[in-house]
């Protein structure tokens, strides 16, 4: 991947074009609740609105940040009417549309994708453990054809320290030879470098994007796309300054600086359990105590997390 | 746990009571699909009158081996409709009704409650991992007051080595002391009998059920209630003398063989991936090969496979 290549994608993800590599920096958006658990529509939107002016080149809604799992397919759905109709364009969106099963993996994608939405991110299902990658093929296979669109782009979501269903290698090649043009990138949350070098130098043309924000740059470095994280929800604009200037060299020190301040910022985030933190963090930075209510299994950050969190973040603001 | 104790239960289960511990030989029963992979409701009706004939106390669809997360909650719900119109009585039925969301937890019970069921098995929510009791017992809280309706009784679903979300005992404890008569007891698929063992000793009044039937004979004689197993969707007699006669001392020779007999069906349907092996055997068994089906991320076994299972089955019934 040469810088070219990226200048190339860096317009077209400016431009909103859905046909190129997806590339940018991506939200993982938190998802607002009101203390009854019902999605504050209203102030995910505000949100959204706002992490695209913060820096973002758009909105991954509904992932593992995003407590998608933890809401029916009707709140999904209202959750991205909600983004669209705050007049967010369809190619800044990119939701995650899957559920271990495949009619509502279906009818989440098709929503999606009428919405005009840039990809669609899915996770593999993740109940059953010890599954073949023919299971996997024909369970990503059935959406696509469920959907039955070529609109449609597929982001992979791999994430195996939390489904415990690894995406490998040679299931992608399998995808990518059934489905061209339409499974165009993978999310990797594994934290490893190396696995996301081995799909770049694999796949070419295939959007490889870090799920963990200290990965960003050498991942740009190696011919990575950008990344969809949890830190942009408070952070976006150093997320950006990478991206943008990761291949200048007269802004070598400028794109370090932002790694550390990202990192410092995702460490914070890491101080307790990770999700109900960043919500925490993100009640604070918009000034919105709505921010704190998470959905169960998870559980709210006690009085005196939060206050470390808090106070953490004013000296990491100074 | 006295013999007396166990005939009233036993009483109970026969007469379709629902207000004692839930009690009895329950199938996990299998689910077909078409070639489409849509629910074959007549074959599924079928089915669970057959496992009724064939021993069991009563049905619990929808469970990890009748793939539950793996169908939409509108399939979910057709599929406990087909069993009920088909003649089943509510108390003959006890349904997996839980989902990694609250929302659709609420409709999936409320609409099992609505129909006179036993109980309703709940899975934990199983998307994150390391999740604590507090965010656990909210969830099931929830589900429980959103239903709001004191016919539920609900039983907990403990199959850590798929969900990786254990149910410990101080969590169990605090769902008996908030909802005394609605939490009445726990399958428990680990194969751990400790584990069992203890409950039955701190938990007085709460049904313990064996997931793995080489421990229905020793969780019986430790004071447990019975079992909803994968293997009485093909040896439900064996299973029945099992729970009819342990206590019987003039039958302990008839309840060693019965025991060892469905421990010989059980290995045979681990020789390859579990569910798909029980499928391929339900096949044989019922002279229907729509049984083969299975909806990914499962996958079928291989023509040779489903050959080699189907000669040890003709092996095992000689």
């Amino acid at each position: 991947m040469t810088t070219t290549t990226l200048d190339a994608a860096s317009t077209a993800a400016k431009t909103g074009a859905a046909t190129g590599p997806i590339s940018g920096v991506f939200s993982a958006a938190t998802t607002p609740v009101g203390p009854d658990g019902a999605p504050r529509l209203d102030l995910f939107a505000a949100h959204a609105q706002a992490l695209l002016r913060e820096g973002c080149h758009g909105v991954a809604l509904l992932g593992t940040t995003g407590e998608a799992n933890s809401f029916s397919v009707a709140e999904r759905m209202a959750l991205l009417d909600a983004a669209r109709d705050s007049g967010i364009a369809g190619p800044q969106l990119l939701p995650g549309t899957s559920s271990c099963n495949i009619p509502e993996s279906v009818a989440l994608t098709r929503h999606a994708v009428d919405h005009g939405v840039l990809g669609c991110v899915m996770l593999p299902p993740f109940y059953y453990k010890g599954v073949s990658d023919d299971g996997l093929f024909r369970f990503y296979a059935s959406v696509i054809e469920g959907v039955g669109d070529d609109r449609l782009r597929l982001v992979l979501y791999h994430i195996p320290q939390v489904t415990q269903v690894p995406i490998g290698h040679d299931l992608i090649a399998r995808l990518l030879d059934a489905f061209p043009g339409i499974v165009v990138g993978i999310k990797d949350s594994a934290g490893d470098l190396g696995n996301m070098a081995a799909m770049v130098a694999r796949f070419p043309g295939f959007s490889v994007l870090a799920g963990a924000d200290p990965l960003l740059l050498p991942l740009l470095r190696g011919g990575g796309q950008g990344c969809i994280t949890a830190t942009s929800n408070l952070r976006a604009d150093a997320l950006r300054t990478i991206w943008e200037k990761w291949a200048d060299p007269t802004a070598e020190a400028e794109v370090a600086a932002a790694q550390d301040r990202i990192n410092a910022w995702r460490s914070l985030t890491n101080t307790y359990v990770q999700l109900p933190t960043v919500k925490a963090m993100v009640a604070k930075a918009r000034g919105n105590d709505a921010w704190l209510n998470v959905r169960p299994p998870l559980a709210p950050l006690s009085d005196a997390e939060r206050e470390n969190v808090w106070s953490e973040m004013d000296r990491l603001s100074a």
